[in-house]
């Protein structure tokens, strides 16, 4: 299925150095895809350390249940990702396939069983041909190399229609390091389930407990703000892989202050990659921006964000170009947190449409209009009640997503 | 605005009777739609006992809020509808408009305030044209009659594609009483929080209070179980009139024995109506019916069921024909609700599709193509924890949804 590529695509690439202690290769396995490569391999030096955020299904996938149970070793050797097939609700058939791919990467790698960290996306259901994969190992082996990023983004790319990929670079003690991130992810795309597949790669020297503690505060505030269909994956997975190669002393806390340049920037990539999914919402024709202010705590502004983005009624009145802040009333309404009806102001594109409970007699329509014409949409919502604050991205919703959607399997 | 028909409505309306002590008039107020009537007046019988159920949407609309009030005082004399506009979210001047319509009804029916109910539908956030409804009161009463059901049903539309009606008849102490309901609503449904407009309308002899627990539990079976896409809507009022001219002794407990068959009958009645909205939910092209079993209780079942129903990516591959049994257990592990992976079972048309955590192999996709080609999908989904058990209506997600809410206001 080719897709023509989102019109909110990022103009370029970025390039994204190389990371001291991390090596890539993708390799077209043929799981799904023909004529396009469909397995990333990373391998890690000895000591990398790893944290991150899963889904929060209950219908998890085999290959999120092995991450899980790794993570608690806290290191990382090698990740192997296939897109085409997700291995989710496949049963013991599934358990198995992940087993034996650790096992391929182990002869390999020589590493430890619980420093291999697997991922898989695509169609749920299907057994994965894993022999395919396993076959695969040493053949991406002996293509490692340490520029292979934009390959490496590709070839865990599903309905994408463009590749996510960022870098920062930041000094802890003084001493550069580099952030680079990759993610794919366009649909299925909803809050608190950690996100996707997203993969972090810095060659910081950081604990274990330091990585997981960034990579989880950083996620509450990029890939847990961003939503296209408020569907969850059963797959979802953000790995964040520290190599420890960088020249400085190890740092054993994610609070230390030796990382606060460290944390804004990994924050900003993190924020970067999320936006670059809502860019790829599954038929998305315009980016939308959500700033919620005045709710009783962040996490209720949240929420009601939230529940503005997941709207139907609000996706397509975007994609009609309408600015309906009906539409937008209702939601906050139904969202289950505490707003003042009477107090609720809404600006769209800066000019305030509605305040103290009723439209903005005779405001301007004309700006309003032709901000609604444009591809990115900020909405400004106040409720009324406290200084609780959140902003959220979303994409609307149009014939694209049902197109993608009615046909996905054949 | 002339939408094509819903293909899944009723091949033909009931013949609805006369209920003793209403009457009914409709008229063209003018206030959206031009040529049509969009205005209902209904009058009551003195002693008329109402109960009710409203949205829980926080940003509720005045009339809702009149409405709230009124129901404390448990009777009712005339009940005001509107469509075109929803005077909701239209601040003080909101109140105001429902107040003048208030005082229009008490001067025409000489009855008191707390006796009227007021229900807008349409846009929101547009100062309701309310003079014209003032006028109009005196001449719609002019012509009010026992048997003009149908208009009435017609009258409060707005997307709606056909008039949804119902009735059924039950016996009481041996006495023979009706039950007649008009509705609307096709577009901003959700469960939880009552729904769309919809007014019943019986002879029987209730007491307010009785009238209040049958309509809340009746709810819960059907409204409550219906959704399109999620959104709830500032105006959902569901009302029941019980006009207590039926020649059995008054019943002032909605538990009483001789209410046993009438129970079944309204409930009957309202589950009917509840699904004649999904059938006619916004560019609907097939009726699904979602039946969980195997949940931890029934609420755990509702709502994971709902979690499938207004899965946009479920719904898109119904509209795509598509069997696509891994979104569903997506949506069963999205919901936060307790779920066995490895024991969830889904059927599809009667054919059981997936079993123990994994596809049933081999299983026979020729009648479940065929099936899900068919106009009336039935997924069965067991999800291994208990015995909660729940059923849901809903609709698939089309192009028609897009095309309907992306120009609304235009």
């Amino acid at each position: 299925m080719a897709l023509p590529i989102s019109p909110l695509a990022p103009p370029s690439l970025p390039v994204l150095p190389p990371i001291k202690g991390v090596r890539l290769a993708s390799h077209a396995c043929g799981i799904r895809y023909p004529d396009r490569a469909d397995l990333l391999l990373a391998e890690f030096v000895q000591g990398t350390a790893v944290g991150g955020v899963l889904t929060k299904s209950l219908t998890a996938s085999a290959p999120v249940d092995l991450c899980r149970a790794n993570l608690k070793g806290g290191k990382a050797r090698v990740l192997v990702v296939n897109a085409g097939n997700a291995n989710a609700f496949t049963g013991q058939r599934g358990i198995t396939a992940v087993e034996a791919t650790v096992g391929g990467a182990v002869r390999a790698f020589a590493c430890k069983r619980n420093e291999v960290f697997v991922s898989s996306t695509g169609t749920i259901g299907v057994p994965l041909p894993v022999d395919k994969i396993v076959a695969a190992i040493p053949k991406a082996q002996a293509a490692l190399k340490e520029d292979a990023w934009t390959d490496a983004a590709k070839a865990i790319m599903t309905t994408d229609t463009f590749t996510k990929t960022a870098t920062r670079s930041a000094t802890i003690d003084g001493v550069p390091v580099s952030i680079n991130g990759i993610c794919k992810g366009s649909g299925m795309i909803a809050p608190d389930m950690a996100t996707l597949l997203a993969y972090v790669f810095t060659d910081a020297a950081l604990e274990a407990p330091a990585v997981q503690t960034l990579i989880t505060a950083g996620a509450a505030k990029s890939f847990n703000c961003v939503t296209v269909d408020g569907d969850t994956s059963t797959s979802d997975t953000l790995l964040m892989f520290a190599t420890g190669l960088a020249k400085h002393r190890f740092v054993s806390s994610a609070v230390d202050p030796r990382l606060t340049e460290f944390r804004a920037k990994l924050d900003e990539l993190l924020i970067d990659l999320a936006k670059q999914v809502a860019r790829d919402g599954e038929g998305a024709s315009k980016f939308v921006e959500i700033r919620l202010t005045g709710a009783d705590n962040d996490l209720a502004a949240r929420r009601i964000a939230m529940s503005i983005a997941n709207s139907p009624l609000v996706k397509t009145a975007v994609a009609g170009e309408d600015a309906n802040w009906g539409r937008i009333v209702m939601a906050v309404g139904k969202a289950g947190e505490k707003a003042n009806r009477d107090r609720l102001a809404i600006t769209i594109g800066g000019v305030i449409v509605a305040r103290a409970g009723e439209a903005v007699p005779d405001y301007d329509e004309q700006p309003v209009t032709a901000h609604m014409q444009g591809r990115e949409i900020i909405i400004e919502v106040d409720v009324g009640i406290g200084r609780g604050a959140a902003t959220v991205w979303t994409c609307d919703l149009t014939h694209g997503y049902i197109d993608i959607n009615g046909s996905y399997r054949t």
